[in-house]
This record gives structure tokens, sequence and C-alpha cells, in this order.
């Protein structure tokens, strides 16, 4: 007699939703069927149909399983069934961000080996020079090659937990971005832990300012749809549309980088009325937390409850969370939204340990798998059985993590990582470029924005619009530095590497962190 | 490299509470320090180092990985301890129903192999007979004799989620009760899937009014601590007494047999004042919802909410939860009870089906692994990779599941599991007795009340008192008959079986439901 044990896969999700939660509405997509590739507001069991009808579809056109099936997409419905129909039954998602140049793309596709590429139609243009075996745009392209709505697609035949759902390139210490292997098994944890420690019930209505792409949008695909929790998708970041969403759909959660919080604060200012959402809404914040004083105002101009996470796309993501508890409501807001600003408390399971080089270390079943085709870079970042954030921190005697210390090569700038070393390397293949070390720079708006600090061969001439305008050229225009700096000389150790941090020092003197 | 697969272990629980929550409240165990074996109010810091103290005496008396230590007691501390000082380090856990006759105790510690035995410092007369290798009154004795304060326990050398983690005696349809395997793996996903469905968060406070020896209290002793949550211990039931702990600790959360729900609304009649937890107290239910008159009640008269829940012993229990949603609040107040008294939709993860003959049968995670040593029973329980519950259902177009027919041979009485095939045996061996079957009628106290139904042998005679005492001296009370009628024969099928739903017929006739 065998055991029942059950793979753990993102089926789970939304055959739950579809079989107890089919006439609610699943996605919102706005601004209505088949407009700018929004799908309008579809139900559960729309949602699933449709997921359905794209796995037949992959059937028909002979892709595998373990097959990678690579999407460039802004949040859409499509994008959000693809994380069904591509993944549950055992092909593996690709999501890639849209703002990366057609020759990033390229990359990607090529290093997964995706053979199916999915494009948004507002990129159409812009990654005309990106091709694949087979290749489409999404919507009415995408939807009459690949979707086969009736028709029952072939299950997974043995659905296994620990392969490999979704391939998500990042941005890490290395030039190339690499492709962060998440299991089924990491999804469900996450996704269960996750909605758990936020409070997530059938009563919420997500709203996705997150980029799916990004960390799966940490797993809010899987998790809300799980509990039947509608999709509000939102395909550009602007805080007056965002206000807008949550007083039209009645929107409970989201989640936001630093950047979407400052810009839902700007447009609060000028909002006719009261702000929507006081004391039903609650903010959910990734990377480095913003500054109390921010905290503060969410609270208090808004009514919303501000949550704190700390996890990096290789988890998942939810490493730790920091929820307000009982023992601190009686405390001055000024120190209440103080302690929001650390990282949290470790999730269930998840396991924080601080190296003797400050480094923290996580263990549990959130941590990806490898990264996809790099053995070494995967050794390396799971050596001795714990995974290596690159981030520094402390641990403090309440069992809360604070980041004190971004891993030392990658920027985060407006929510997207980005490597250092990725724009040096362009940036040193200009010819007037002896040498260049580029850090970040604390930014009102961005958390952090990019600085180039530039050494000119000698004899040489290039001015900073020439130089930044030579990144924008073959990097995403995120990547690219917003203002450089000609120096004389970029100080070194005796073995000759560059102490970023000691550059960085200048520029973050009087700040509370030396990150953002 | 291998995928960094972190065990689920019964360890996290404690662990994250321990870590993050050291000095608050872990457990509250009226009347006070030591007396009736009552710890007082301990913080979760205080819980950890018991609950290694408790292993690291288990290492001592040279009890290994996999060995079997059993409790017999009312909920208290000490038993919640064990939970984590047996499972957490390999051992397994075998929770005994204090309710059990000597023979019935002595039939489960020789059956499970158990060589450590603790028990309940009042049932030490009543248990006198009953011997175990170690052999511990919970307490001073068993404190002095297992706690090793200070002594680092060894470790689990190969945590193993798979690994069996307590074995829990059930009642199922054969005389003798079975073992039922619960590894840590289904530990583990059931506390987290419940935890989220019931919204636990660690702002609540939880009183187990539940015995944790049935199904481990449902998981509550993992799922709460591992929110953070406060374990109010309640050794006998008492409807007042569970308001005064209501309005003492601030308990916003408790499990409750149908009868303790009758209880609290009794006792709630004659309370002076506002009875406490309007607004702020969940009640979950389970085995046969209460009828919707009482859920009406409960939610009008206490202010409290109203979840109901489906699961067996044998799915660690959560199958399917029935939370109010929000399409639901409009509803007029009867016709939202009867949905509620509906067993509700799958959790994460749990794949529902009904067979061609009626039965519910369930697919997850959190089913048993199987019984302990009866390869056959287990075989029969999980034949074609679904769980057999042996409970007849329906499942409604919302994806809604009510139970509708218990399965056949199981009489549930106050919240416990009656094999009637044990109460017949036991009938069978008094000399006057020539036919028997024993059923459940409804009581508006227990939900079903016991009756046996008896031919008498001819030229014999006993009365229905003598009857009734002869079980009394051979079972545990509860599942002695609470009346017998006396009958000319009993009807059977063409091949000889007896028909119970046909016997029961005229007890439950103008009745909703055929089981309470």
């Amino acid at each position: 007699m065998a055991p029942m044990k059950v793979p753990f896969t993102t089926a789970d999700f939304l055959a739950r939703a579809e079989l107890a939660y089919p006439h609610r509405t699943g996605v919102v997509d706005e601004p209505g069927p088949f407009q700018d590739g929004g799908l309008g507001t579809l139900t559960y069991g729309g949602l699933a149909e449709r997921a359905r009808a794209l796995a037949a579809g992959l059937d028909e056109l002979g892709i595998g399983r373990g097959e990678r099936v690579a999407v460039v997409s802004h949040n859409s419905a499509r994008l959000l069934e693809a994380f069904y129909g591509v993944c549950s039954y055992g092909r593996v998602l690709v999501p890639i961000n849209f703002r990366l140049s057609p020759a990033e793309v390229t990359y990607i596709v090529e290093h997964s080996g995706a053979t199916v590429l999915l494009i948004d139609p507002e990129l159409k243009d812009t990654l005309a020079s990106v091709s694949a075996k087979h290749r489409f745009l999404l919507g009415e392209e995408s939807d009459a090659a690949l979707l086969r709505p009736g028709v029952a697609p072939v299950p997974w035949e043995e659905p296994d937990e620990d392969a490999t759902a979704t391939i998500n390139y990042t941005s890490g210490t290395t030039a190339r971005p690499k492709g962060v292997q998440i299991t089924h098994r990491n999804i469900w944890v996450n996704a269960v832990t996750f909605a758990l420690h936020a409070g997530v019930t059938d009563r919420d209505v997500y709203l996705h300012t997150l980029p799916m792409f990004h960390a799966n949008g940490w797993g809010m695909p899987y998790g809300m749809t799980g509990m039947g929790v509608p999709h509000v998708v939102i395909r550009k970041i602007d805080g007056a549309d965002i206000l807008r969403r949550v007083e039209k759909y009645g929107v409970t959660v989201m989640c936001a980088a630093p950047a979407v919080v400052a810009s839902i604060l700007e447009a609060a200012q000028s909002w006719e009325g009261e702000v929507p959402g006081r004391d039903t809404v609650r903010v959910i914040c990734a990377g480095a937390p913003p500054p109390s004083r921010t905290i503060q105002r969410i609270e208090e101009e808004l009514g919303w409850e501000f949550i704190q996470i700390y996890g990096l796309t290789e988890t998942s993501p939810l490493l730790t969370i920091n929820r307000r508890r009982a023992e601190e409501d009686a405390l001055a807001p000024e120190e209440a939204a103080k302690r929001l600003a650390r990282a949290g408390m470790p999730a269930i399971g998840v396991k924080i340990s601080i190296s003797d080089q400050g480094e923290v270390l996580a263990r549990s079943n959130v941590v990806l798998e490898g990264y996809w085709e790099q053995p070494d870079a995967s050794a390396e970042a799971l050596e001795g059985g714990w995974f290596h954030t690159g981030d520094g921190g402390v641990m403090d005697d309440e069992g809360y993590l604070t980041i004190s210390d971004r891993r030392k090569d990658v920027i985060i700038t407006g929510g997207e990582n980005v490597s250092s070393i990725e724009v040096e390397d362009c940036l040193f293949n200009h010819p007037a470029v002896a040498e260049v070390a580029v850090i970040g720079v604390p930014s009102e708006k961005w958390g952090e924005t990019i600085k180039a600090l530039v050494v000119l061969a000698e004899g040489a001439a290039a001015t900073e619009e020439e130089l930044i305008k030579h990144c924008k050229a073959g990097l995403a225009g995120y990547k690219s530095p917003t203002s450089v700096e000609f120096r004389d000389a970029i100080p070194r150790t005796a073995t000759g590497k560059i102490q970023k941090f000691k550059l960085r020092e200048q520029y973050w003197q009087g700040l509370e962190r030396k990150v953002n």
C-alpha cells in the first residue's frame, strides 16, 4: 500500500476557484473585451475554460511536458491564464519583463529554449526582431492560434511537485540574467503561507500593481485564485488609476513596490472626496521598506494597513513578513511605523540565519530548485544547504529581520532589479570609457536610481548625455544610468576589487539605511 | 546540486512561535501551577523549553526515533507540549481518548507498541491496570522522570516528512479501534490550510474545547502555534466555563462539537450581562452540522460567527469548510443558516469525489498514511488512490458537499465516534442476547444517542437496565446504549445483512437529515 502523497501542483488553485466560485469574477482586465489585449471581466469559470483551451492548443502544437512557453506581457488576463494553462499541464512558463530590450528578450528566449513565445501587442514593433519556433501576438492572434475551446487537454500524466513550473529571469550579480527555476512545490507552499500570513479571505479583492513576471507576481496568481479572490489587473501604474480601481472594484489588498506607494500617496493629495479603501485596504510592500514617514502617511492619510515583506525571486518570494501585531497597537504612530520598517519575521517553514559575514541565509520549501542550466551558480547559491541571498541583515531579539545592506552588485530602482555589472559591461563597450563603477543612489521617486562613475580613456571625450544614450540603445530603459559622474580614478582594494559600499557612502550620508 | 527540499515537520510551528513570540502567552492551563496537573500560564518561550526538556528526557530513557509515546490525558499544557517534545524529534505520539476503559487503553498501548505511557492523574485509579515499559503519571511525576531542562536534545538526524508523527486510534466500522497514522506532511498541510481557511491571524486566541486526542485537536496544536496564537485549555466542557474563558482571555476562535455548541447556548441563557465575544468569536463545528435553527441562534443570540467543516481523523482532518461568503450576506437569516448547514467546499489541495454508490471519496495530502499494522484495512480505505470516507454525500452545483448519510456502522454521540459493531459485540457477550443491532437515534443534547435493538435468546430474560449495566462494565461509558428495545426479530436482506438505515428510519421521521 503506497501512502497517499498527492503532488502539489499549480492546478490545485484554479480547480478550487472553478469548483466553488465559478460565477464569481476571476479577473477584471480593463478596458474591455478585445481592446488593447484586455479581456474585460472573466468569471473563474471562464478563466478556467480559457486555461484549458490554452492547454489543448499547446497539445495540438505538439508542445511536450517540460517544454518552455515564454510570455512577454504587461499584466493581463491572458498572462494570468497562462499561469494555469501552461504550468498546470507540466509545461514551463517563462514570464519575461516587458521592459527588456530585444537583445535581452532574445537572450532569455534562447537561453530558456522556449519554443513558444507570446508577445504583448504593445511590444509588436519593439520586439519585432525576437523570434521563436512558435511566435504569436497576445490577443486575437494568440487566441486563434492557441485556444481550443471545448477540447479537453491531455492531462499531465505524472504530475511532479518537484518539476519546474516557471523560470523567471532575474538580474543577479552577473552580467547576464539568471533563470530562476521555481517548482510546483515552491509555488504551492509560498501561495498558502503568503495568503495565510497576509490574512487573505474570500472577501478580498486583489489589485495587481506588481508585474506578474516579477517573482510570479509574488505568487498572487496562485494564492488569490485558490481563495476565490477576484484579480484586478492594471497594465500601467498610475496612482490615480489605482485609487479609481480601489473605489470601483472594492479592492482590499495589493502588493506594491515603494515607488508605487509613493505614486498613490501623491495621487491621494489631489483626490476629490475621501480616499477610497480607508480601514479596508492593506498594502504589502517588499524590497527595502519605505521610510517610516511614508509608512505613517499610508496609515494616516489613506487609512490603509501597511505590511512589509522580504523575499527574492529565488524564494518564490516570501521569506519574512511584518504585519502589525496586537502588542504594537498602543505604540505612538512614529514608533509603530519604525517597527513596520523591518523586513519581518520568518513565515511558517522558513528558517533564516545570518552568516558570520552578516549575509542573510534562508532554508525553506520556497527556495528555488536552481538556476536554469547554470549548475555552478546554483551550487554556489545553495552552498551548505542554505540559500545565500547576498543581502546583509541582522536578526533582532524579537525574531525580526532587518535588511541592512543590499547584495553588493544589485540596484533596485522602481521595484526592478538591475545588475550593476550588466550596466558596467554596456558602458565598457563605449570606446571613451576606461573604467566604470555603477551604483545605486537614493531617489525620492524610485527608491534608488542608477549612477555611473566613469574614468575616461586617455585622450578620449564623452558627455554624460552621450553615455546615457549609449546605454539606452543597448539595455532596457530602466537599466540606464540617470546620471554620470566623471572621475580621475575609481578607488580599489589591494587585490584590485572595487569597494562599492565606499563609493556609495557619500550619496547616502545622513540617511537611516544604506539601501532603499 | 540537490534541490532544496526541506522536509515538513511539526517542529516548524513551535520554532516560529518561539522565535517571534517568545514572551507571548503560549498556553493557559488553569487552574494554576501544578494543581490538578495544570501548568498555569506558559509563554511560547517556556513551552518550547519544556518541549525540548521532554525530548532530552526521552533521549536519556533511550527512546529511539519512530518509537511510540502514548498519552492518556484531558486537554492540558503537558499534552500540548508532547505534540512537540515527542513528534518534532521523530518519535510518534499516540494520544489516547481519556474516556476509554482500561481494557481499551491496554489494547491501544499494546497494539501501538508504545514503550512510554503518560497518564492523567485523574485516571490514576481507573487505569491502574494499564502498564507499559515506562509509565508515569502526568504532572510532577512525569516532569521529574522525563524533563531534562537545559539539556539539548539530540536533533532528529534525518527528518522525514513522510514519517508518522502521530497515531490516533479511532472507532471505525470494525469492533477494534484502528490506529490512524498521520505523517508530518499530513499535519503540516492541514495546519496551514486550516488556519488559512479559518482566517487565523496572530490576533486570535484559541480555546481548545475539542479534545486534543481527537484527530490531534483538528491540527490546532500545530496551526495555532505556528501563528503565535495563545492556546486556552479547558479540561472539562461546561458552557458557562467556556463563556467565562471567552471573557477572561479574549478568546476569538474555538472548535466545538454540536453538543458543546448546545451547552454554550444553554449557558448563555442564564449569563448575566452581555454574552462575551459578540462580533469577535468564530466557532468551528464539525461532524454533522447542528440544525439550522441552532446555527441561527449562535449568530443571533451570541453574535458569534458559525463555520462548518467536514473531515475525519483519517484526513488530519480538514476536507471541506463552509464559511459565509460575501454573496450570502444579503440572505434572510434562515436561508443563510441553512446554507451554513452544509459540509462546505474543499480546502485548497483537496479533491472530493462522490462514488457511484454515493460515498464521499477524498484525495489530498491530508489523507492518512495508513492504519497502523493493518495493511488490509489500509489498502481497502485507500483503494483506487482515493480515501473512502464511508460517508454518503452529495456535491451541489455550488461545489459544496453535504453529508447525507453517516457511514453505516458509526454513531457520533457528543462528538465521539462509536463503532456500533463494538457495542454489538459487547451485547452479544451477554448470555441472554440472541441478536442485536445498535443504531444512533436523534438526541437534542448529543446529536445522536445509542439505541440497542435486541432479540432475546429463547427462554432467556434480561431487562434494559441489566444490558446497559453489562455494557458499561466492558466499554467506555459513552459507548453504552442509553436505551434498549426488545424485538421479536431484526429484519435482514436476502443475503442476511442487517439494513441499519431501515432500522433507523422510524426514529428519524420528519427530520431534515438522517444523521446528526
